[in-house]
């Protein structure tokens, strides 16, 4: 370990935003990080009233993220990471300004608004020494990580089926019209790109292949907006192939009224099963063929994942945020020390993870399009 | 009420069947049938061994099914109802022959192995002045029934996304070849027609029709077989284009280790959503928009079904199936005595349902080797 | 097995009756008794009309249940069972009647309305040789006898703890004068007893024991009735030593608003524990010291309790008292033929476990008019 | 608010120990506070390498909390808040000393070891103008709060019947001769006082209270030791009185195999029922009287308790603890600023609650010793 904290920066999260203040709650959670650096918001007095808030030191609380990446990465205490949390659509530019700048980032999903922004972001970051980590928060969980273990470990057999899901009931009316900022932006197609398929899909997505280790080679959807005067997707129902013959299927709503945040996934191979799902986060449901069904408690018996807190003491969902920004600092620190990339390298979605997310938004909107046909990605 | 108990027949459910015993442990727990014939074997041996077994006098107690319609009808105190619980290939020939004698028939689901057989009793039916019955059994839980009455209720609204699922372990290995009788007919495309779909498919599929009087009119399938050397799928998954616009998903799978019997139902509307399943049988969950989730108790405050026992007291399995036997029983002795049709004539699933049943199957196998085009139906 | 069906009358279960409609169910659907005699009610006209419903021949339907004793046991066809199901205070009368007249009982729990009136009916019952069984529900789920089957393998070592509870909301307003005719006499001193004690606590005691093979030796009790102007208990929280030093608690309430039947068991030893209740009632959770958590399901893997369906196919309350008909059918049989008694024997609760309940509610009324005295039993 | 953030110290917690840890990643997590100084161990070379990993400057990093409380106060830069968290035989004196110091003091709970040494230490901290606070993480979920509103609206009517409990598995065997350190301090007298009691009693008890804002007045227990040679209770059930004539009872056991942190309340009022458990620590279970169940989800429809996340997004263990820390953020910056107490005052917990949990355990004790006698407190 580096003997001091590291020096982190935010683009966006400035007042009336969600998720930027669960970054900075993660992020200091982890007791490895100084928050001391922002571009809060592209309004200049908006980004200094949120930086005083804050406690940022004035000259380091920017209102455009450019110059914000040009002046830090000058610094000699300049910041070791800075976090992407603006709507989709800035998610490129920012990235990008400070991967360029040789600033490690940890960008919120979707990667990107577009495919487009997505592969011109990773070119820049193939090109950049600097490190990208992609938030999806799910992968944090600890059960989440024992299951992929319990994967690995061969105790499924060859997978068969895999079912994710991720229901949501908050835009099942027209919130965007009803001064919801949040849903403003994330209905707005030049904001976000897609609608529930990038909110959410791209976290089952990712669960599905982050747990199972399996690639989904070929999607045939049907894609809805089922709220009058929307312009994104609202519900997606998706057909999965998978390269080794595994079938699969996947289904974002954010209409589903009475589902706070479902999300869930299920995995049966020819050995076994597997369920977990984020409202009862801290177990796993695992049913080997032939016997009973088994309960995995976080951090209790027979689990490999070492755990941040005894069995019984639940890991919440800035926990698991803390959990991605952990592996970044191993990374991180492994970085700066020159050492070898860390265990946590494999944990931590990436580049890789955040283009095949919006491969999978472009492909399913594609079939979509297409009245179901089979289209591969 | 007619001053006597039905006269009740059976077609298979001999010794070694599964679903014959159920039916008779139905009938008998309503009061309302005394069984007193039988055609329980193609075995004339095994065929008499099973009826002194269940006391039917030995002039009752037939091998030839044929024969036994024949009979009962000449007969002043003949049967009343024949229940059908045959392989699914024999359904038609016996359902028919019974049907023809004016003798009417419950029937266990599929309706028949094929849809070609379906149609021809299709018309059979319609020229016989008996009734036929299909035992969807979960059609008999009181809260299926509840859930179907909030539905009409219009508490729900427009609805829009219909998912059923049927998951089940118990073929997730060649059990067919392992000596497990259930298996080998059920597994036999030439005794069942089909796999899970059949199995198990038509009943999520009647289930949905069932409580939302929704009307499916296209699917898009992706139809599978897991385990080698099968020749009849084992796990199915297709998408749902309802008559209103609603769209849907189906999932039946026989490979679903550590699923014992997963049937379940969600319907979310534009007013609320309602899920319920089957392993919790006596509960549903009504989440009206904008408010908190709902449980709701069999027999309990605000049901509109009455209850055949006080709440908290769970009805079982046998007696879902007991209230088909019911609903059965109001609609013969109405026939019997010349009233109108009762209510329940509209909740004992029927011929139109199993006809239903089986034109699913056939537009999913189609949509299913056609690469999941759309097929309509 | 005998080559006819056993000859059941009923004292008690009328119109307007609820349990004993539920013990007609409960036998019809075991298919081995034909229910042909009963003393439906003590008003004559009310008789009558039950017993014409019925389809009882109207030399078989009596309104004194002396007469139908003294009138059955000199037939040829006489019942060779009769059910109890009226009052408490009448239980004595009516099953000794019986017993008296050599002809086997099934009496309702609790076993009669005071501990005296259990003494005296043990000794007629000693005296004769007819059968006594007491129809503890409970104790017919077939999980709740996998529960035993596994603590009598030795699998929880020596039992440290027993929880049990039984609460129930339907008497938390004073439902005994708003025209409920069950809350009535069950709040009736004169003919219940006691309250929750008996109608309940006497169901989660006998569970306790049954499933734990352990004896009750003493209690500790705090005994309420909160709604006001009610004459008998209706909530009561109970410390329990057992004969082998184990520790348990016992909390029966009718006043517990939304829940509607829930019956619970915990145990607790020093190699593992097992809890069950009767809202989940076809599955049991094992866990094993420091092991992981274990579901298992009715008649599925590991089981060793025969399932009369197969697992996930729900047993429901009708069902469960079934079981009990189907133990007591085995006893008569083995009785009529001479045969030793049957392991059935074991399991039905019969007259130990009647008395043995009424001494709980005597030990219990007595601690807490005591302040909470330790009271043997 | 002030402009900085608030300096935190920390008495034990050093390398191997569990809670202090979670103090730490709570506070951290709120944004509010920088942890500077600390006595992490009593051993000067543990204390020093604690130090150095925790990133304290060398002369802030103590070995004797004393000379910490000494120093810090007389430094300009002094600590506002430190937090107890050594076993608890030392939080009389580590506490007092910082109290007395003029320093706030965050103390893990039970307050203290013995009864003696908590009315002691209330008469410094009412002397002292400095804070207090107590630990009862589980007043920090936002659903523990929610449910507090709940009561306090009145929607339970009449509170007539509490139960409280709290099963653990981890002393089911004699883990304190097995090497396990929090084992061994937790069943040693004369560091913890008592055991189960203690330890996780107290969690209980507070939530009782906390929650329906009842006053136990006395209590009737059976507490035991289940493991062969521990010197603390391991297992207590508890019989409670409530001031205006509610009943309740409380379990704490750490022998219950299979529960790995069971904490569960439930409330039984005249108009309606609540449930709230810490393995589902983000809903609530409501039950009016007469009506259906309801599910009340974290921060969604009907709730009063504003939500640090949004619904669905569960609140874990440490986010409950970093709870109590802005608690006493609100408290200190008001009394830093000379500004009136803020309504967080009401929810943190502190002297009174922490002097209330020690008067439980030693009634409890006391009733225990005396077969149960009632106990008064």
């Amino acid at each position: 370990m580096i003997s001091r904290r590291l020096r982190l920066g935010m683009v966006g999260g400035g007042k009336g935003a969600f998720f930027g203040a669960v970054h900075r709650q993660a992020a200091a959670m982890t007791q490895r990080y100084e928050f001391i650096a922002g571009a809060l918001s592209s309004d200049p007095a908006r980004a200094a009233e949120s930086g005083r808030e804050l406690l940022l030191a004035p000259e380091r609380s920017y209102s455009d993220f450019m110059k914000m990446a040009d002046t830090e990465t000058l610094r000699d205490d300049g910041i070791d990471l800075v976090a992407v949390v603006t709507p989709n659509h800035l998610h490129a530019a920012a990235s990008g300004a400070f991967l360029a700048a040789g600033i490690s980032v940890m960008c919120d999903k979707p990667l990107t608004a577009t495919l487009e922004e997505a592969l011109s972001l990773e070119k820049i970051a193939k090109n950049s020494g600097a490190l990208l980590g992609v938030s999806y928060t799910n992968a944090g969980f600890e059960m989440v990580r024992e299951a992929r273990s319990i994967v690995e470990s061969g105790a499924l057999g060859n997978i068969r089926v895999i079912r994710a899901e991720f229901p949501q009931e908050w835009l099942a009316t027209a919130e965007e019209t009803a001064g919801n900022k949040q849903a403003k932006w994330r209905t707005d197609p030049a904001q976000s790109g897609a609608g529930s398929l990038g909110d959410i899909g791209t976290h089952a997505f990712h669960l599905a292949e982050f747990v199972t280790g399996q690639r989904c080679v070929s999607v045939s959807a049907e894609v809805d907006t089922f709220v009058a005067g929307r312009r994104v997707d609202d519900n997606a129902s998706v057909q999965l192939r998978f390269s080794n013959g595994a079938k699969g299927t996947l289904w974002a709503s954010q209409i589903a009224i009475g589902r706070t945040n479902g999300l869930r996934l299920e995995i049966y191979g020819d050995k076994a099963s597997l369920g977990w799902g984020v409202e009862e986060a801290n177990i796993l449901y695992l049913c080997p063929l032939g016997k009973q069904r088994i309960v995995i408690d976080r951090a209790s018996h027979g689990t490999s994942v070492k755990g941040h807190l005894p069995s019984g003491h639940a890991q919440g969902f800035v926990e698991a945020l803390a959990r991605l920004y952990v592996d970044m600092a191993e990374c991180l620190e492994a970085s700066l020390l020159g050492n070898p990339a860390p265990a946590s390298a494999n944990l931590l979605p990436g580049l890789d993870d955040g283009v095949r997310g919006m491969k999978f938004i472009n492909a399913v909107l594609r079939s979509g399009h297409d009245d179901g046909r089979w289209t591969a990605f």
